[in-house]
């Protein structure tokens, strides 16, 4: 039997799609739909598939709470790939419905933040319900006796369940993408490909101010760059966090495993989640916009900044 | 007519119970329960009521997203008040069911997340649904016709709608709490207390590490301590962030507000969110855990931890 | 009677050049020769006179010992100006002597230390001997019954005393410069003109390595850009340091105002030494030499340069 | 031939006896005076001794600058050992001599700079001259037709010379030390002792504040203390210096070989001066005085300083 690959269902859901792009040799049959992020989670610790594909971070959302949940907290799995993929919605409905006919529409929570904005406009009456995924509205506005009119979905879920699309580009982010990681149990990183990403999770022994400086300090002084930087709920309370980092570079190189080994010894604790080719996504299209250096005036704006927000008006 | 008071609804929520801590004051009809953290904003913002309460973050999952959207991208509002409320779950269903009764369990997904080992000991066959809030899964439940035999919420939204408890104390962390926040419009902020808190939001010129540093170097130098600092993408692609960041200390100090005219200096942009009197909830109940010096055997042992994890070993 | 002006003497000194170019409207006979740095100081300070003038540093000897500790401990003074003055050594003797002739050599110590290079080529075997200044060396050569055959000292200084070079341009290092500043009793600090210069001393609160990063980032953290950073013994044992620093900027600028108050929060003592405007010598001739970003290779070099020098090897 | 050892001369110098306690096993013989520290340099680098003592610093008057300057600039040598000797200035005379009878003070500079409050109280008319070391003074004190009435110098040099003590304890610091250092031929270093030192020249690639931060940063992010700092100028012009440093630990310890290459990747160059056990000197005989954290009253404060010395008001 070939080997089997697990991705967060149902059929149709932009992470299938990553993960047609991240391994195009597998066959059709050999990648299953799980329900819910740590099924996809168990599905790899148990060696019931070889791989699994999860959303990690959306550019409008952020980081999805239960793939990072599952990387800090379950049973270490690592993370070998990564791709980002362009979030395009649609809107869809059974054969015979037309926009005017939508009095309700079902999607993902996330989706519907990222709608908000064309349904105010075209669809101001409609009711919304938030499902599971984005392809499971699709399925259920498919199904007979649905109560919903139409879904927001990707393509692939509208066809795939047989809908029409009644509306394309229905999110207000043309530019709105998600990024999927691979996943895959403990085992020797791949070699480095001189353009490579590594993950790590940093429990920072105190949360002072001083301790992220420290954090961050190690990387820089070394000269390796950050491409994320995310602060999550260590979930021991309000105000107990820890940090999602990816930095540029593979653990194999020596800036990087120096600075790991700091990292280390600054840190309560640090969970390595991987190094891994990075993806192709554009990254840098534009050049960073550096500060430039503050002028006497921008002093001089600055205090009068100051004093409008002392006094309570609008920054 | 007396002022009225806007919260994320509907009846029942544990925002509810946030607004009658802030507010003691306010009677019962003028509490107006809104449908969507969006809509307690834009009720604040027409002027049709003074204030309005919604969550911010919680000790498990992280940051609120649509409240923290709200905030950011909005027409600005200012934050005048805290509290932080002990999240704590129960399973209730209508009159006359039993716990082996429960086929279908209705809730919010981020308690849905909350009580998962609880779910997985007593009711691993139940079929789980996640709607928009946990008192609207109560509200659900109580209806004629319900699809759902229970629902996951707080006692007094059970209570309620008439349902009785099946089971308390059902989330996985005891310690759980949510921080909710009491919004305003613009305004001159209150005198400060001597434990007030600020917020701002951060958005840095330029992603690369050292740019974080320098913004928390702005708040270091100064000798402020942050208690939160959350990253959030701006919407304007992958790997594009803003901090939102709550410093101790009032605008209307010296040292907070040299702190902010730096980082105004050096940031693309910065919002300021509002000072206000910090909530009484039991911070640093533990002391921080301050990293002793490295030693020689910690050189070592990181240096063996990264030889480990470079062969693919856990760490 | 007109005002007078104190310098290093006696006459014939670099510090008289110096003066001259400061102060070209003050006549001959109002420039007076003092002997010893500390006697400037005094005049000043006693109202003798209405201005001084000093060494500061050299680029070849560093700080003049006895000027920093006057600026440092004694009664203060300010400095209100500042030039650098080219060091151009030459061979002085009585008219009738050669370079065979020469047996005995006589200058300030400092001076012997930049001509130590010709002195071993030209007059390997002449005797040496130090005085306290270049002016007094030409002065005692110029009188009977001297026991010294040449001076080294500046064209000025073998002029006035009557003497004719057997050589000039025999310093080691054709661009030694040394830097003089005027000295006033306080008052309000001149008008900023653009380019100016501030000096203060730093009395660092604790001697780990962290707080002096902590003085600096006061400085960096407001874009203050320093030009010296000199460390000198305040006195009180071995390991006691004090900071002279020079920052680019004037006390009257916003951001040199809010890094001194913040120098003083953070330092034991924070003793003001004047802003005034910096000379028009050469500075950044050449553009800085920035590091490139270490790479994998200098990685590898920094390990076998360990290797080396732990093994005994030259660096 | 048992091995050499040269010092600073002429016999009497501190600096003998720092070899005396460095090298208790070496021969009276043994012990070769040169003339200045060159020559010290030389005789270790010309192999005609095993080793030698040279002053480094001077806890009054800084660091020695022809030690430093030929540690920076020479042929590389090492230091191997260290010790801060205590510096008691005395006034010697020729038997007969009465304090009263003194016209004349012979010394080296430094001496007369830690001497001068003494010499204002009880020899106020007494003209000084300073030669090249305190123990060349005594010296001259005791030949024949000296212009010279006494001579300020270190107990063991007056007693050599045969003079009398006119008076003990006559700097104006009772707790004036100075520190010299054991030179060798590189070679492998010691072994660790536990308290060792690690001693090294850093010429940073760039003379903007941020490149010394960078370069401190290197030690302090490895948690390595620094016990000295000093500015030295490099030689090529106004502006441009190098840092001697002194770290704590030993070159084999993997924190401080960690610092020296990170150190080596940051910096145009540097220079290993040697890894040695540290001298058994009082250090930190008083506990850091940490600033506290500043106070709203302290920013008030450091207002009203900056007001003062913008007006020109003493600080």
């Amino acid at each position: 039997m070939p080997d089997r690959y697990a991705y967060l269902g149902p059929e149709g859901t932009f992470t299938e799609a990553a993960l047609r792009t991240l391994r195009p040799d597998v066959p059709d049959t050999a990648r299953i739909p799980c329900e819910g992020v740590a099924a996809v989670f168990d599905a790899v610790r148990s060696g019931e598939v070889a791989g699994g594909v999860v959303p990690l971070e959306n550019s409008v959302e952020g980081g999805v709470t239960s793939t990072i949940a599952e990387l800090i907290n379950g049973e270490p799995l690592v993370i070998s790939g990564e791709i980002a993929v362009p979030v395009e919605f649609a809107l869809f409905a059974r054969p015979g419905t037309t926009l005017a006919d939508v009095k309700t529409v079902a999607t993902h929570p996330h989706a519907l933040a990222q709608c908000r904005g064309w349904l105010g406009r075209h669809l101001p009456d409609a009711e919304t319900t938030t499902v599971s995924s984005t392809a499971a509205a699709a399925r259920s506005v498919a199904e007979p006796g649905t109560p919903y009119d139409a879904a927001i979905c990707a393509v692939i879920a509208g066809e795939r369940y047989g809908l029409h699309a009644l509306a394309t580009g229905v999110g207000d982010r043309a530019d709105a993408a998600t990024r999927f990681i691979y996943l895959s149990r403990p085992g020797r990183p791949s070699e480095p490909t001189g353009t490579d990403l590594t993950s790590v999770v940093a429990f920072i022994a105190d949360d002072h101010p001083g301790a992220l400086i420290e954090v961050l300090t190690q990387f820089a002084v070394r000269g390796v760059n950050l491409t994320r930087l995310e602060s999550r709920p260590t979930g021991d309370g309000l105000g107990s966090y820890c940090f999602c980092i990816d930095a540029e570079g593979h653990v194999a190189d020596a800036r990087v495993g120096e600075a790991l080994m700091g990292l280390r010894r600054v840190c309560r604790d640090v969970r390595f989640l991987g190094s891994y080719p990075r993806s192709g996504r554009a990254t840098e299209v534009d050049p960073p916009l550096r500060p430039r250096p503050a002028t006497e005036a921008d002093y001089a704006a600055s205090e009068r900044w100051l004093a409008r927000i002392r006094s309570g008006g609008i920054d």
